[in-house]
């Protein structure tokens, strides 16, 4: 029996209070279907990133749907994941710190691992890291196509970082890592094939071609070549995936709900989440997040534990109690600010899915 | 003997991998000082807002040094200081998710708090929470005086509510909380003499009369009938802190210890601390950080975990594998990213401080 949200508000509150991290199972379970269609159909494989979620269990989900594998951004969250029996795993970015502090050699010791680099640095401290793990470490080469991110800028120096990876004896290739802005496939893809053929002539083949983003979907496919594709805010989406057209307020799996604590003012009012719950992120939209509820109604601004509402353009205004819903701007920043999430389903509570690779910074 | 500060980077990297959240005790100390005695200079009470560090070791050197008691911004973050043996706390805000989940009930028990109020809602549930607990609750009245934060806006609504309090056996009335913005002082005491007059129309004395921020310490003491002042970012300072002009560079005592990990371009680099370490706070600045080497770099934009470094205005620039360090924009709000701070002294290593009271939200 579904029950009610006013029923379900007051169950989440009584037991955990406000604000609180709330996961929808329905709408998470079609998220996460929906992805693996997508690259299927796609002729890809589906290697999620886990930064939106930070959860071993919801990355296991993603796996038993059909992901080959998981994207993590730190070694931290590969730990994390490692520790929880997932054996695929790439770390999307050039590790300085884990490497250097030890931590990058102790879990290649544990597993391989795949990481990624678009610079000797980097390469050198893989290579004493692969050392000291006694394993050889498996690389991706990070490439740029014009989002000014990281990765190297032309085909020539990926190239080269590639023929000092084969130099090394600790070292392996095993692929190419971009993520193209929405309107950069075919640069990308004059990118990727003048790499296979400078590759070819140190005797490489691309091997894993990935790409990588949730509004990226809408291009999936389109680079020829393409093995993989990663994409993180598709299980939950938030207000930007909304604006991009990616997802329907019905496909927003996560939202904070927060009690409206003051109505200092007519036009105004004040919920017990600020900075340090839903995070200053603007992801380019006006206001801070969605009100389900009152979405005529705008987070102008933050305190640090507070959101200060604008009510002027609400004809019904919340009042003091109020438990509203929002769904944040950028949903990845928004989760890594609680250490659970509380999972419903059908209106009843679940369970409570701890977030565990939250905070994992190195 | 004072190490340098390459030796010093080189064991943090080594210890804690980058980023890594550090603080200079000698600074803390220095920090911790200066408030206490501006409040003792101005005739009133220190009370320091623990959002900006969240640690009861830090609570408890200010408290060493003279600071009455303590200002919470969550029951949570009350919890892991009353844990500890702090026991005069003022939680400044109205509590809803804490009240009504049990919580505020659970520590009210155990020792006595001082909560604080804008409305009859949340009087309603410190009311429930202290007959949970069997004990009376000291309430404050927040008050706005043209910030338009929480806070009722007129004295006839304060002294409505103090009327209130009167009536409700399981409730105390002990004070007011205010937060005038810098150039309100004047208006401020306008309301407060109201205050005083129809408070004693109801035969009450205001009590605590608390001011707060650290910008406010240019007017501390002006309030006449002020009590007690509330700062926080004044234990580390920041960015918004040297621009406001209460501090300088070398009051900062945080810093995140972040690597280079690419240098995408002749132009550009990339730092691994993004809006996952730092942030999106702007606090009306331009950028996301100081950068204490090269305070000519900007860092203009934020992947989650990358910070995008403009170099064009640097003459030297640091390549990749460079340590630098990052006075955040906003303090508060960075610490809060990380479950440690590493505290140093004369260039040397000492401890490791947990944050405990990290993400305590609700």
């Amino acid at each position: 029996m579904t029950r009610d949200t006013s029923t379900l508000k007051t169950a989440i509150i009584e037991n955990f209070g406000t604000p609180c991290a709330v996961i929808d199972l329905n709408v998470v379970e079609r998220n996460i279907k929906r992805a693996q269609i997508l690259c299927e159909n796609a002729g890809v494989k589906n290697r999620p990133h886990i930064k939106t979620h930070k959860s071993p269990l919801l990355a296991k989900m993603q796996i038993a749907a059909g992901a080959k594998g998981i994207t993590c951004q730190k070694l931290g969250e590969a730990e994390v994941m490692a520790n929880n029996g997932i054996t695929d795993i790439i770390i999307a970015t050039n590790l300085l710190g884990a490497a250097r502090s030890g931590r990058l050699a102790s879990l290649q010791r544990r597993m391989p691992l795949k990481v990624c680099s678009d610079n000797l640095v980097s390469l050198a401290a893989y290579s004493d890291a692969a050392r000291e793990a006694e394993r050889v470490l498996d690389v991706m080469i990070e490439c740029d196509t014009g989002q000014k991110r990281a990765g190297v800028e032309t085909p020539r120096e990926a190239v080269a970082l590639a023929q000092v990876i084969r130099n090394d004896p600790m070292l392996n290739f095993v692929g190419l890592l971009f993520y193209p802005s929405k309107d950069s496939w075919p640069q990308t893809q004059v990118f990727l094939d003048e790499m296979v053929t400078g590759l070819a002539s140190v005797g490489y083949e691309p091997g894993i071609v990935s790409t990588g983003g949730t509004p990226n979907f809408a291009n999936v496919g389109k680079l020829l070549g393409a093995t993989e594709h990663r994409a993180g805010t598709s299980i939950f989406n938030d207000r930007m995936m909304i604006k991009d057209g990616f997802a329907t307020q019905e496909n927003c799996a996560f939202s904070v709900y927060s009690s409206v604590v003051s109505r200092g003012g007519e036009e105004r009012g004040i919920l017990d989440a600020g900075s340090k719950t839903l995070t200053s992120d603007t992801g380019g939209l006006q206001g801070f997040g969605l009100i389900l509820e009152y979405p005529e109604a705008r987070i102008h601004k933050f305190a640090e534990e507070h959101g200060f509402l604008d009510l002027s353009k609400c004809t019904n205004k919340p009042v003091v109690g109020d438990i509203l819903r929002v769904i944040p701007n950028h949903v990845c920043v928004a989760v890594n600010m609680f250490d659970q999430l509380v999972a419903v389903r059908d209106g009843e509570i679940i369970e409570v899915i701890p977030i565990e690779a939250r905070g994992m910074l190195v």
